[in-house]
């Protein structure tokens, strides 16, 4: 009779297991083999638009090189935060899937022209795993300073065959496949470090725009509402190309009209062509999904960031590798990775953030300025940049946020969010479910208050990139920990910041430990290591309780933190020391400065650096002292 | 007893009517007064998008200008046959409406910038009546040519007030709201006649493109699939600008580098910029619709068209009229109507075409290339020209003909269509209800059959205008009678072409009477007024069943009529006189040309124009005299 029961309970299991199993795979295995590599864009998509009717659970590569061309890719207008708007073309439009695994088993996927690898959205539990992201021909273009000439004021550079171009009256035109890119943003690499060039701000941006002369009844076209002066249309106007491209020998080009120093020999500039053509193709784009995983995935190169991902939950990535390929200087062509309006659990674990041309991550979410009072429960507003045209700022009964950043940066009031209406790409109609407060005027902010997730950034190495480590605007728990960091400027920014990106988030509960900071902030700008700022000038409390503890700080000049309108930091057991890799570019500066703030702490610090005045403060906190 | 049965047929007529009003007139009448004058969009549109809910049967407005902005209209990405694809703004997004009247009462709509006016989809039995379209700023700019100089080949040009500019490295830009062009394509109007200038084609297009010098590593870029030329990455590549534009004075400008000859003083020079940029704010757009009609609708101008219907059955235009204002030359930039894939009934009565900068109307339908046989029924196809990206051949049961061109203009097999997946702009998968048969190759082209409508032009004035008056690719009914036409390419051009605009139809059933055919052709192109021709050089038979009957040909120049590929046609009752208006251009010419042609008739003519020979023919009529 025992044996009954205990039998009977064996199948009881046995059936919760095999049905939990089946819930989770309730699909087809299906297996790609490299009889498709050729163009997998076809077979891909022709089994992905039918999963509807035939559902998958898994999608296996044979381990390959798979290319995928856009030709018969799957195309969709798509307006995707941070880039610019595109006509998207997949091989994988994952809209819609549900518990739904892609193992690339270590193949390698190459993709030709303007596609996007993984577009996943309004899905839930998808894992990528196992494979490799690159492009035939990268959407940037890096050449190597071959000479100068200070009394002509002329550079010559070198691009290898790698790099095909021509000259348009005198403008140099990089040429890809289904693409091309002018000069536009560019920076300097060090070949040798493979990192950004020490002191890069001193020779880039290379000056490629100036002020047209000759301009005509222009003041007579009255806009009826706000313009933006950077959309595509009016960012051009009263502007005209600086720069004139003469070619030496094949391959070989000399620059005149540059208007900064002059870049130095053995240098390589790496150009990407216009900020607002350039990014258009991004590795993974997420929206709108819930549980997201990323296991061992390598990105070698984007046209655009490496992960995008909006209003979407719990987002897993351990070893997301961001890291160039094939002796190129630079991986993906903006962030490697970027939050917007995400919520629940975001994870950086076991990462790589190499070489990429901007921030190795972003978290923040979204103003949107109130431009009509449209009825008692009801607002018009204005999507403030052209790349967040679209976005969707909440779901229902989403708490909203009214912010007047002139009074202060957290929100007077707050509404429940009913209905969005998407009128246009930077109008949209929002109703809540109370009355608008009497107090709300046109011109205020609101931001979803609720769409921002707890942040662990940990064991992950950020380095050779331009601009940011991490960009911080997040109020929720973030902790960050036994990262490396060698970044171009901030190794982490921690800003409120409203009047030229929109992007919202006042950082709190932060915690930075068991760091090592090597270097950052080595191109040039006067700013630390560390940075807490806001765009508006005044004395309100931006930031609050946020702790960096155990750090150490091995930086070639001084300026290791800067705090502003910060309530609560307590900067405890860092050691400071003097690396002496660069010259110092700052030597008057202090190794910390604060203002505007309260409830600051220092203790059990070691400082090792140079500084002759290691905390530089204002009348906030007269009593403060290094420790 | 008979009074009360009269009663109640009277009662049952009346509820009969009642039912029959309500089901034509199922909504509300909505009234917009001038209050909302400013910017009629956001009333407009507000209205619109609740009419799911609360229906709508009529529209009115009260009489008076309304202006439309762009910065508060309804926006959707949208492809539209012979336009560019576009960010369509709109205030009136008809989508799927049902019986509704739109009635300006003589009210004028001012639109500024980038919008679509009226955009009608998947509609049935809509009208808009009573109205005047024009835009704040056109799309095209003019200007008058002041002086030229044969010595140092520049000219001078003034533009008034009304067109902004500014000079970028050398070249001229026009800004305008939302909007900027630069010279592009251009054409000379003769301001006394506000006609086409007589000739122009010796003077324009000015010539603002050149082949660049210096490319390099080109040819290194290996596309797997074939890549349209023509299309906005490819069209740039080996090409720079040739003009060099230098400011006199505000206002007027001297023009260096253009090749062709340098245009008379007095001319009014037309530009607008880029072809594959300048069409993209038609008037009306009509998509998948029956039964549309236009009463007493004025289109003062457009960018693009005034009105491109696809798709769509009986469509009745009854008073359309296509003029400019404000004593501009140019009226729409592209052409006054165009018909794509329409059926039913296509009707043009008492019509205004007047200065378009294209044809004033263009039926066709589409063909698209075989490049993937996919299965036993499934296909998949390469839509030829970018700006049919998209384009749906046909609906379910369309009988859909299976096309070699350099075989025959026929079809030689048919299937009938069951399934289209657009997977991208340019690629399609077509399944069909039978299997392919087994002659089928990819390259060949596929073309719906049905597609075609029954077609009047009737009692219009098609005249001042750049291009031709109808372009008739309909093998379906279609009578052109009572009309004037004075354009400046061909009156009425029958084509079959497949290379470069992918607009398939060989005419068939046209016939042509009692119109009046002044002066066309004077551009300086050496054609027909009427001209039958393929794209295809063969003696196969494309045209059929065509009468030219009781029409007068006051033409300044000999040639009239050029057939080629017709089997049968009736010429009959024509009278042809010299009008003396031009200089001739080409006074060897014979009047009637014919080539690989048969079953052709002249009889009752009247000649009395300047060709020494009346008729010039080939072998395959050797016997055929002019009468």
């Amino acid at each position: 009779m025992r044996k009954i029961i205990a039998n009977w309970s064996v199948l009881i299991l046995a059936i919760i297991s095999t049905t939990s199993y089946a819930q989770q795979n309730n699909g087809e295995q299906v297996l790609f083999t490299t009889s498709i590599s050729e163009d997998a864009t076809p077979a891909v998509l022709a089994r992905i638009m039918t999963a509807d009717k035939n559902p998958i659970s898994e999608i296996k590569f044979e381990k390959g090189t798979y290319h995928f061309y856009p030709d018969k890719a799957y195309e969709r207008f798509t307006r995707i935060s941070n880039h610019d708007d595109v006509m998207a073309k997949m091989a994988l439009p994952l809209i819609g899937f549900k518990n739904l695994v892609i193992d690339g088993q270590g193949s390698t996927f190459i993709y030709h022209g303007r596609m996007i690898p993984f577009l996943i959205e309004g899905s839930e539990n998808i894992t990528i795993q196992n494979v490799t992201v690159d492009w035939a021909m990268s959407f940037h273009s890096e050449g190597t300073i071959v000479a100068n000439d200070e009394k002509n004021n002329t550079f010559d550079i070198h691009f290898s065959d790698e790099y095909p171009y021509e000259i348009r009256n005198e403008q140099l035109i990089f040429l890809k496949e289904y693409y091309e890119h002018d000069l536009g943003q560019s920076i300097l690499y060090d070949p040798e470090r493979k990192a950004i060039a020490f002191n890069t701000e001193a020779y880039t941006s290379i000056t490629t725009i100036r002020n047209s002369k000759v301009q005509h009844n222009f003041d007579k076209i009255e806009y009826k509402y706000k313009v933006d002066p950077r959309s595509k249309v009016e960012k051009v106007r009263g502007k005209e190309n600086n720069l004139r491209v003469e070619e030496l020998k094949p391959g070989t080009l000399r620059i005149y009209n540059h208007k900064k120093k002059l870049p130095p020999v053995g240098m390589i500039m790496v150009c990407k062509g216009d900020q607002s053509l350039n990014r258009l193709a991004p590795a993974f784009r997420v929206t709108g999904t819930d549980s997201f995983n990323i296991n061992n995935v390598t990105v070698h190169h984007a046209g655009g960031m490496g992960l995008i991902a909006e209003n979407s939950s719990d987002l897993i990535l351990d070893g997301f590798h961001v890291k160039p390929s094939n002796g190129r200087m630079v991986s993906t062509s903006a962030d490697a990775t970027h939050f917007v309006g995400c919520r629940g659990k975001v994870v950086l674990k076991n990462c790589t953030f190499n070489n990429q041309l901007d921030d190795a991550t972003n978290v923040h979410g979204t103003y949107q300025e109130i431009i009509d009072i449209l009825g008692e429960k009801s607002i018009g507003v204005r999507i403030g940049h052209a790349q967040q045209q679209g976005f969707t700022i909440g779901k229902v009964n989403d708490t909203i946020g009214l912010v007047r950043l002139a009074d202060s940066f957290f929100a007077y009031s707050h509404l429940t969010l009913k209905n969005i209406k998407e009128i246009n790409g930077r109008y949209q109609i929002i109703t809540f479910k109370e009355p608008l407060p009497e107090n709300l005027k046109v011109g205020d902010l609101i931001e979803n208050l609720e769409a921002y997730p707890e942040l662990l950034v940990q064991n992950c190495d950020i380095s050779r990139n331009r601009a940011r480590g991490l960009l911080i605007s997040n109020p929720k728990k973030t902790l960050i920990e036994n990262n490396f960091f060698s970044t171009e400027m901030e190794a982490i920014l921690v800003p409120v910041e409203s009047s030229h990106w929109f992007e919202s988030g006042n950082a709190a509960n932060l915690t930075i430990r068991n760091n090592t900071f090597q270097d950052n902030q080595h191109s040039g700008h006067n700013r630390g290591v560390i940075r807490f700022v806001t765009d508006d000038d005044n004395n309100n409390i931006a930031f609050k309780n946020i702790q960096i503890i155990d750090n150490v700080f091995n930086q070639f000049d001084n300026m290791i933190l800067e705090i502003s309108n910060v309530d609560g930091l307590v900067f405890e057991g860092n050691k400071i020391t003097n690396s002496g890799t660069f010259p110092m570019l700052y030597p008057e500066n202090p190794a910390i400065r604060v203002k505007a703030s309260k409830d600051v702490v220092f203790k059990k610090n070691e400082y090792k650096g140079k500084a002759e005045n290691i905390l530089e403060k204002d009348d906030s906190m007269p009593k403060l002292k290094f420790r």
